[in-house]
């Protein structure tokens, strides 16, 4: 299979779950002292990851957490941020620019942070309160913060049992989405990685995680024009420009938005000939129904994974090149 | 100038302004009863008023103010949001499907609505608790409530200042920078009416009024293909796709997120041979500076009209017509 290092994803999958402890111990300890309110903050694929985080926390619980752009977080601000707020960012190289300038201005207002920088020597991961460094698995490290706190707050009390089968089943489960996906997402690739413009559509879980394919794999990574839209808002503007040759993709997401997916995908066929529905149900999983939904935006990332080989490979062109960022300074 | 009716603008912004009595003495009673937080809900356009409301009062205030999508709160729900909340919607129709079922599910939880029902009889101007029926100007209408709620909480202390600039200049200040902006609007539409994909970037205030326009305008009234992106994410995946010919709209808004926006106006043209840069603070009013910001997405709307009466005229294509809205069932 292209590009697909089973035992490296294995392993990647493995290691982020181990720092369960590492982030209870950490968790437990803001509870302890107290809290006003929860912030993921994040900008561009952070930000999607935080979007996924805070959607879960929404899902399943009353405790006040929101997300918060960094960019807009630099110049506008944000009045209800405390010293008594947690905040949970992100980042790979530990240096982009308005995570930085975030996480000093949050020193200043005195909150609390938590970071998941990839390298530890980075700037940013000397500014954090509690740095965790592991690479790779974003939104299983912010679901992990997530799933603690809602479960201090007694909010998420299937806590033990989902992590049982996490730790037992998920490494090896998200391997076999790869492996059962390869035939599906090289026929993809070789239908649309030429599109002028592809619309990816999807709710709930799934929301996030589609607002960061569109943006940061087919533009930033494929240089293929997309557009990412809400499947509640699909009908409310979009579904105009959508004729036979359009091409769509729906993800049909496992919580309880899939109606709003739903919806979009029965719509389709009678207006378009050029759509695709993933449904990530149609993955098997070792793991429990109740429980699909909360991983099904890694299912769903499993799926495009295997796009993005074939269409690396049809394109020529690598993944890693960048047109303007950090080629140029803007 | 075309599709222009000068008193008929007046006249309607100025009966908007007209209502703050209505809306005060409706948020004053609110206020004395107290109340866990607010919530501004919508969809398509309504969800994008409500995303530049929420804007506003970020700024100015740190009162318990969100955005709630009203298709994601149906089937998702919101743990938080209780019999103590209030609740802010509008409609044109009075019977959009998604926000009936929003206000049913609200006054089971018990949360207090106030609804811009624009028909006094549709079903959504009986159901919620305080109906005020006006025409048009949502954006005002849901500002005036987040200004009286700010106000009553000590953060909007520029309110009756702010009014009585409104009041007296607003109205001739809007019509006024239509006639301004038209022969731009002329040379944009001319420019732009027949692109594949035109992208419009914007932050602050204006954000949320441009994925409307990008949205409720391009895409739903000219079956024009548009991606809104806003300022701040601009730089983590979608510059990649811009080249030489690729159409894109900056708009510069008159807050503290204009850094954002000028970091794209500033970059567009080292990459770009086909960016547009739209100002607000080039169109004159007589409204204070300090208070410019808060009416910029008025003001960019007012351009946006001249733009969309060209595009128009030069498709024949009458924006009221729509393709699949309303016309199938789905």
């Amino acid at each position: 299979m292209l590009k697909f290092d089973e035992t490296g994803l294995l392993n990647s999958v493995k290691g982020a779950l181990a720092l369960r402890q590492e982030i209870e111990k950490i968790v437990d300890g803001i509870c302890e002292k107290g809290y006003d309110a929860i912030y993921y903050m994040g900008i561009g694929g952070t930000y999607a990851s935080a979007l996924q985080a805070i959607f879960h926390i929404k899902q399943n619980s009353a405790l006040p957490a929101y997300v918060e752009n960094a960019g807009q977080f630099i110049t506008a601000g944000n009045q209800r941020i405390t010293d008594k707020s947690v905040i949970i960012i992100s980042s790979v190289t530990g240096s982009t620019e308005e995570m930085v300038l975030t996480v000093k201005k949050l020193k200043e207002i005195g909150a609390k942070t938590i970071g998941f920088i990839d390298k530890a020597d980075a700037e940013l991961a000397k500014l954090v309160d509690y740095e965790i460094a592991y690479p790779a698995n974003e939104q299983l490290k912010f679901f992990m913060v997530a799933d603690r706190f809602m479960y201090n707050h007694g909010d998420f009390k299937q806590y033990e049992r989902y992590y049982k089968e996490l730790d037992e089943y998920l490494p090896a489960d998200l391997v076999e989405v790869e492996k059962k996906a390869d035939d599906f997402g090289k026929a993809f690739a070789a239908k649309h990685h030429d599109d002028s413009i592809h619309y990816f559509i999807g709710a709930g879980y799934q929301w996030g995680a589609i607002y960061s394919y569109a943006m940061c794999y087919w533009e930033e990574q494929h240089w293929i024009r997309t557009k990412s839209v809400h499947a509640a808002e699909f009908f409310h503007g979009t579904l105009e420009i959508v004729d036979r040759d359009t091409p769509v993709t729906v993800y049909i997401c496992e919580d309880k938005e899939r109606p709003l997916a739903e919806r979009v995908a029965k719509f389709l066929p009678r207006v378009c000939a050029n759509y695709t529905v993933i449904d990530t149900k149609d993955y098997p999983l070792h793991i429990s129904d109740e429980f699909r939904g909360y991983v099904s935006h890694l299912v769903m990332h499993a799926i495009n994974n295997r796009i993005d080989a074939h269409i690396e490979k049809i394109n020529c062109h690598p993944m890693e090149i960048r047109r303007y960022y950090r080629q140029l300074e803007y």
